[in-house]
């Protein structure tokens, strides 16, 4: 069949959109037609250039949702007219990983996905010259259909939204699921988070879910102090109006009884090596624990002086949010559908395919928290 | 009172026996007759000039056992005759630390004992000539006698021999400690250690009692793999011996099962920051976990790439085992009366005060596992 996609030819260049073949399922493989795709600083550091994984031409995009089309010989999970979100952390629930209950990092199909291919080592995008165009993540949601393997799909309400729910597919759980799986922070923690974007916002979210007392949001752009109010932070600092965010962070958290001070809990969601650093070292002695999430650039390393693990601080990462896809993401999207938990305002934006580029643009500025694209 | 000590004058210099003056015990504080002390690598450490917090003259020694003489005014939970180890990490029972219980790192009397000084800001030892004498470590236990804070007091079982229990002090819980307080290592799990000395061997036998299933030793020196067997070491590996220390202990411990490989649980006894970088990176991905025990040099800093910490590795530290020390060190020493573990092969050396330089000796030499002076 053929499907419009937005293609990623080379790097730094904008996505062409275009028609593109796409063959049906294989065994074990989902035909899902998308509703709707948000777009991601992942994405952007795929296109600009700068994962030295990344791979063209491509089919990128990673948080997506649609409905099941066709399933290939031996799925028995999923049938049409199944609503879905792709999943770019697979849950085979079969392998030392999965069956470990330690890790939500599945490696059934870790080998292919890496190099841009299905799990039998080859693609279902090709040009229409019959070029092959890689997979993303296992995902590739910048087109109008794509093909999944079946546990790399999470069935989730079919009365939920294509166009909110999309963005459970990956900042909603990174962000959430960091705090309650990774973190699992408790009643009355003091937690500090760095970068107040798509994902820092749902940190602070998951915080509040959390019942953490301090949120105290960091981010150097003023604007951001709005968007984090409004979905929980207590605090925000502006690390440029302080001569050492680490020490403002542990004085804003001492007490009359704790005169050590320092965060129960911090997140890095900006990517920045030297941030990183920063988050752990705010950690109270002791006890505190700072969780990497955001991706840092290809090659850069993380330091601190060994002292400050010996004395306590735990440094941690997490990988989307510790969440076990299909049996996570659907909860999450119930959490939703409850009024647990909001998305609506983060998407601030809502494009056509066409206008794709347009929503890396709004997302290069930081205009956009997340722009979304409805097929 | 008088009292005979080896007293480190300058660094880098040999300890000097000599009498001292040492003034009897303040309200709260306790006067100890030593028995017995251990030389530890963080004497050696501070001797040589390379702590930076390093004061002199002072007297060195941390490790030590011995009987209450008399107490000063409130002391209510010690008495003469009472048989007790100095705890360089005390455990007061009544600050946000310690109140917390997540973390064994008491700060009552923090501030103090980091210059040197006893909590009311004096020093209790003193040259005949007047000049003051810094305590170390809150301890100082190179001293026929030496005046302790109450709540820096484990008392221990009467029928303990001071000259092997005095070990307690610092190695065995230390090493012990990690594995069940820091790391808590469960049954059948895979386990490296680097770094076979003193404290090495007491994360291997706390590892054989937390019943782990491959207990890696890692060492380039090759006489330690007859002493790491001796305490439970199931796997012995030379990093001269293998291009790539990571990749031979991910090797090691794959299994038909699991393909990936990787450790459970590695722990640094080496104090040297690249070796902490590997014994993170040999763990598991997905839940690994790198305990840091090594005192690494003045400013030195550990680096590794965030992806490490993204894909599920934890990196911790651990100060004295994670052990509280007034609770948990009774406790250690009850083990060791009961025969659950082993220190008696461990004392390699047993020296008078006299001959205290010559343990510094062995210690630099990588001759002995601990070296015991006898008062």
């Amino acid at each position: 069949m053929r499907t419009r996609a937005a293609v990623a030819l080379e790097p730094g260049k904008p996505l062409e959109i275009m028609d593109v073949n796409l063959e049906g399922p294989k065994a074990g493989e989902v035909l899902v037609e998308l509703k709707a795709t948000g777009i991601c600083h992942t994405d952007e550091f795929t296109l600009s250039g700068d994962d030295p994984e990344g791979l063209f031409p491509a089919i990128l995009g990673h948080e997506g949702a649609g409905i099941v089309q066709e399933v290939g010989e031996g799925v028995t999970s999923l049938k049409p007219g199944d609503h879905v979100i792709p999943l770019y952390t697979p849950e085979c629930r079969e392998c030392a990983s999965c069956l470990s209950q330690k890790t939500n990092l599945c490696t059934a199909i870790r080998a292919t996905q890496g190099q841009g291919l299905m799990p039998d080592g080859t693609t279902r995008f090709s040009m229409l010259d019959g070029t092959p165009i890689y997979h993303y993540m296992g995902c590739s949601t910048f087109a109008n259909h794509t093909v999944m393997p079946e546990i790399a799909l999470a069935k989730i309400d079919p009365n939920a939204p294509f166009d909110k729910v999309c963005y459970v597919g990956c900042g909603v759980t990174t962000g959430i699921g960091a705090v309650l799986n990774n973190a699992k922070v408790e009643q009355g923690a003091k937690c500090a988070v760095f970068g107040l974007g798509g994902i820092g916002l749902n940190v602070i979210q998951g915080l509040r879910m959390a019942g953490a007392d301090m949120i105290i949001g960091v981010d150097i752009n003023p604007d951001r102090e709005e968007w984090g109010n409004r979905f929980g932070m207590t605090h925000f600092v502006n690390p440029n109006d302080t001569d050492n965010i680490v020490e403002h962070l542990v004085n804003m958290t001492k007490t009359p009884f704790d005169q050590i001070g320092g965060c129960d809990y911090t997140f890095d969601c900006t990517g920045n090596v030297n941030v990183m650093r920063q988050a752990l070292e705010a950690c109270h002695r002791g006890w505190g624990e700072s969780i990497v999430i955001g991706v840092a650039p290809a090659g850069a390393e993380i330091s601190t002086r060994p002292f400050q693990l010996v004395t306590g601080r735990t440094w941690k990462g997490s990988a989307f949010g510790g969440a076990r896809g299909r049996t996570d993401v659907p909860q999450i999207v119930d959490w939703y559908m409850q009024g647990k938990i909001e998305i609506d305002p983060m998407i601030t934006h809502t494009l056509k395919l066409d206008e794709i580029n347009h929503g890396f643009e709004l997302l290069r500025k930081g205009e956009s928290i997340r722009s979304v694209v409805l097929y």
